[in-house]
């Protein structure tokens, strides 16, 4: 028998498994198309014999200690709802199954409501860190009933990355708070991307070439800016095309992908009133960069007002660094938001040591974050930490020189000026909504706050259709 | 008999009413609490005599015309669902409901499908222009069927405003069209509003009294900037406070209210796939204001990196043209996707010209936009329109300067820096997305698309965990 089920052979569940299997935990495995099964069994060596393959949902469960625990590993969406469902009449009460996939959160709250109907546990996971993660050691963040976790939590923490020795998996609180915090994960990743991007861009706008920039982020990779994004894009600008000889990234269309996580945060962000306007710059980036043709006719019809920025590399170092810590505290500062409002009391320290190995966005910013948090964070704001506000007023001079510079130049770097525009209008006690405010008392009577007395609802003089 | 019925008798409710009846058409009115009909009997004056005040749903029914139409307007959300419910038991098949309020097009489509199934026609008319608007002639933009909006055409396009003699109500495509077309009208509203906010800043940061500058905007209010929301700006720059004396912008605290529909927009935009980026910032800026504390706390931890801009009028006046132009282009793509997505064949030259009067953003601009829709927008982009592409090349070099000139001095200026960003990605051929590809392809497998041949899904040579 089996401690742990896992049904999804493609290529992070086969990760997952053999990940659990060489930690020595026995696990069934399955996939729908049973050939998946017979490859994953050939290929797995020493480890097949730690894993046991079976060929139906209910044989999967048959091999499995109860009370269960099966993984599911398959496409967000209505996949894992079919799994589920042909799952289910083959657990008893007590039973847990874990939905390791990319899923909405909130997906997992009503899959969560639905089967606790069913007296069967949920825990939603987010697994950080791609198929090397997820067969080495992912970042793991979980939600769902505490007793659920505590029957697997020996296996998972197993299995994830370590930083200086400790598991980077936790527990964040109930039902969708796993899959909250993995999407603003991917969000903050979405940010981070997007700002090496620009800065790339703004390099290459001065007649650089890949391969030259190549030192100067592994330079970088051994400061402040030090993490897994910055190491990756050095070995990126210093890979050529095994066919032509060209850099990689000349050979690469510049239209990029998105799978909903970066889209769903800034949803979120949306609809908890927060303002993660670094992470939408960059999701509303990947938008523009899908419209190759409409560029193309925009390129035509617009020529000129592009110039050489000549940006020194001290500044765009600065830069990265301030849009960064930026980037982040938006990224927390949704978390907390959703925390209250779905009552998770996620603890925001735990998010950031967890993500400090394993995870995509893993970074040496990241303990120092954690650190920060545990000291008390002013207003719930990163930006105001004391280390980093320190950070921030080093920093911020340059982000403001190449965001004008930039602009100047006519070279877009829309999640660096996004996040300098939320810094700007974050450090001003006073800001402009007061037209606003006037604005839509004026033409909707909607009322406004007054600076010098207490209430709500006051009105202006207008003489016009609001009075 | 009445020809239509309205239950809702708040301030726009009330409102259409009196437009109704001032139109010649008998109606019967309804409101849950009794006296607030009996109050809009008593101050009707004349119009009392074409007016029928019911005391229950039923009542109401009984009074109307058969087949019935039955305006509500009551708050969004789950009062409409709750009049529906009251109503339809007094309903027979073939009758009509319509409703006026700012409902979420998402629910009016569930709600035309439920009443469908009873038999029972759904409008979803979209009101602009606030009370004064409805009182004398909004905006109104109609989806539903089209035989339940050809019994009550004559009503709707007597009371709406009109644009040298042509009404401004349209029937724009089925279920949530017009609901759909009313939230993005108010997407391009805070954008627009936004704008204006910033450059309002920008003038106030050189130390000009608002006084000073309602000049300028009543002259910009006689060029192409013409528009409803210059001419209020003008208006309230002129107006000081009654109690102190003080500007009135000076007693206004700097927090803005938000009621939900720029929000809607800009999540509709994202689940669409599009980058609605002004509007995203203007919504972004509303979040931020309302952050008080936090923002005082800011100013405390970062002072300095702030001076006075010094832009001239002129500059400033084709930034915000240029700004607007964007801002409108980005409303309209986003139409036209949604257009596509629900399959509602949305004219957009029609809602351009139903937004020359009566609404909140009606402006100079849309006559020009109608116009270049009706020629053809190349890519369907209105910023390729060649009469916009020229607005675009001889204002954007001043939106240039004032974004740079604004990042310089520490002013942020959000949603004009997005349109801009916007507008310098969107001409460029090649983008700097190759490395956003490279990374996913590295650290996830996701492959890209290469310049140099068709087909997906090709890999980079990489090293690392992504070969």
């Amino acid at each position: 028998m089996a401690r742990i089920g896992l049904t999804g052979l493609g290529t992070m569940g086969a990760a997952l498994a053999m990940n659990i299997a060489e930690k020595g935990f026995p696990i069934a495995v399955h996939n729908r198309t049973g050939s998946v099964t017979d490859d994953l069994m050939r290929h797995a060596g020493d480890l097949a014999a730690t894993m046991t393959p079976t060929d139906s949902l209910a044989a999967l469960a048959a091999r499995v200690d109860s009370p269960r625990t099966v993984i599911i590993m398959v496409a967000a969406g209505d996949p894992v709802d079919q799994v589920i469902g042909g799952l289910v009449p083959h657990l008893d009460p007590g039973d847990c199954i874990v939905d390791a996939g990319n899923a909405d959160f909130n997906d997992t709250r009503r899959r969560s409501a639905a089967l606790a109907g069913k007296g069967i546990a949920f825990l939603g996971m987010g697994v950080s860190g791609g198929e090397e993660g997820a067969r080495h050691g992912p970042s793991i963040m979980v939600g769902g009933p505490q007793d659920a976790w505590d029957r697997i939590a020996d296996i998972v923490t197993a299995i994830a990355a370590r930083y200086e020795g400790e598991p980077c998996a936790a527990r964040l609180g109930a039902d969708g708070a796993g899959h909250f915090v993995k999407t603003v994960h991917n969000g903050i990743e979405y940010a981070d991307m997007q700002v090496l991007a620009e800065v790339t861009g703004l390099m290459r706008a001065d007649g650089r070439a890949p391969a030259d920039l190549a030192p100067v982020f592994r330079d970088w990779n051994d400061g402040p800016l030090k993490g897994y994004l910055v190491e990756i894009t050095a070995e990126i600008l210093a890979t050529s095309d095994t066919d032509t000889g060209k850099p990689i990234l000349d050979v690469i269309l510049d239209s990029a992908g998105q799978k909903g996580t970066g889209r769903w945060t800034v949803i979120e962000a949306l609809k908890l009133g927060q303002s993660a306007t670094a992470i939408e710059a960059a999701v509303a980036a990947r938008a523009i960069s899908a419209q190759v043709s409409t560029r193309a006719a925009g390129e035509a019809a617009f020529p000129g007002q592009s110039e050489a920025p000549g940006l020194d590399d001290a500044t765009l170092h600065d830069a990265v660094l301030a849009a960064r810590v930026l980037g982040y505290g938006q990224g927390f500062s949704l978390l907390q938001a959703a925390s209250e409002a779905f009552d998770w009391s996620v603890d925001l320290a735990r998010v950031a040591e967890i993500w400090r190995a394993g995870c995509i966005i893993r970074s040496a910013l990241l303990d120092d974050i954690a650190t920060a948090i545990r000291d008390g964070l002013p207003e719930g704001q990163l930006f105001l930490a004391p280390s980093f506000a320190d950070t921030l007023r080093a920093t911020t001079p340059a982000l403001r020189r190449t965001v004008a510079r930039a602009t100047e130049t006519g070279q877009p770097v829309p999640a660096m000026s996004a996040a300098l525009s939320w810094f700007d209008a974050m450090r001003r006690a006073r800001g402009t909504a007061d037209l606003i405010q006037a604005q839509r008392d004026f033409f909707g009577r909607h009322g406004f706050q007054r600076t010098d007395r207490d209430g709500k609802g006051f009105h202006g003089p207008w003489a016009g259709p609001g009075a």
